[in-house]
């Protein structure tokens, strides 16, 4: 099996996470707001503004987010140093009952137990990995995270965008960033669905989709108000 | 130790992150259009307009990124249990090589892998979890995390949005949504911290900080164009 933490792949993960959102509402903004004959500078105004709001939203939410998983396994780490070391018993019996649900019996599973005993960082990982499930990030993963969702949905915003900006007319500008963003939304989804290993052609209709319902939403709210 | 797949802890979480990104981009676009004088009008057209789009692109593309999980852990759980039965032998090897990585010798991993070996659903199960670290996803979860991300973003845009909505002065308007945004983030970044076990007044002030941020950023490139 291929090693999951490539990291290669993470940073294409994030960039294809940030694009497709700043295709869609970047996108689905200015149709809504085209859809209800609002002067094309200011739909190009508040699409700029949103790609810049969301852009900064994404990007340091997802960084802080990340920080808080890295602060929560160190948390989480300490503690069960101090739990091994205040009661080990309890922590026995906790890898015990843990490979015991994989339907060994005690004479199979004591072995491992006692072993783990003896080495008490392997006995620390085991119980960060198998009983709480978590793993330690990378350093770093953070900021790398943030900077490439930032900048990615950055650019796909600026997709169905640059129409409103280079052509004068509005409804035309429509039309044009309409075909551009679907074909961008089809492209993205088949990337994503060549990467996260789905069927590329639906993960490709599904990516349209939810951009062409958001925008229909968008568009109908704007027409509304 | 709590169990982590706590159903009513999944479903908070996924109401935190729906209201604060909510909170976050529709006022931004909302204060940044104001300071660019525009119509209060076409300010609630806009703000509404993203929160229809920015709902539907997170919770239907939330809804996908867990389905897609989900169908992606049922592809790889048959390939295992065709690995398993095809080539018995290297798996068993994988087997020991994930206990070895624990510190244990072979006269100790060895009953493990003998009783797994044995017991093909166990097995797999082992697999699935140390070698792929990947857990079966709870049905229905997909549906539950949309539903509930689209909602809350939908509750959290409409905070900054509606003194824009029920005054009819922009400058009055834009003043009351910071006033009121600023605190809602300010407590919602609380709450979060309050759950993710990180230091609440620091989650806070983080979450008021990104809003703060974003604001600026729509602020400064609204009145740009």
């Amino acid at each position: 099996h291929v090693e999951r933490h490539f990291m290669a792949g993470e940073i294409v993960r994030d960039a294809v996470m940030g694009a497709s959102d700043g295709l869609t509402v970047p996108f689905a903004l200015a149709a809504g707001l085209s859809g209800a004959s609002v002067p094309s500078l200011v739909v190009v105004t508040a699409g700029l503004a949103e790609v810049a709001a969301g852009a900064i939203a994404m990007g340091l939410g997802g960084y802080l987010a990340a920080k808080s998983e890295a602060d929560h396994y160190e948390k989480e780490r300490k503690r069960e140093e101090e739990e091994i070391e205040r009661s080990p018993e309890t922590e026995a019996e906790e890898v015990a009952e843990i490979l015991a649900n994989f339907g060994l019996m005690q004479s199979e599973y004591e072995p491992v137990v006692a072993a783990l005993r003896k080495r008490r960082d392997a006995w620390v990982d085991f119980m960060m990995r198998f009983e709480l499930g978590l793993e330690r990030p990378e350093p770093g993963r953070a900021m790398r995270s943030a900077a490439t969702i930032s900048l990615a949905y950055v650019v796909g915003g600026m997709i169905p965008l640059l129409p409103y900006m280079l052509l004068s007319e509005v409804f035309m500008a429509l039309k044009v960033s309409v075909g551009v963003t679907l074909l961008a939304l089809f492209v993205f989804g088949y990337v994503k669905g060549l990467f996260t290993g789905s069927r590329p052609f639906s993960s490709a209709l599904q990516t349209t989709c939810i951009g062409a319902l958001a925008s229909a939403a968008a568009f109908l709210i704007a027409r509304a108000v």
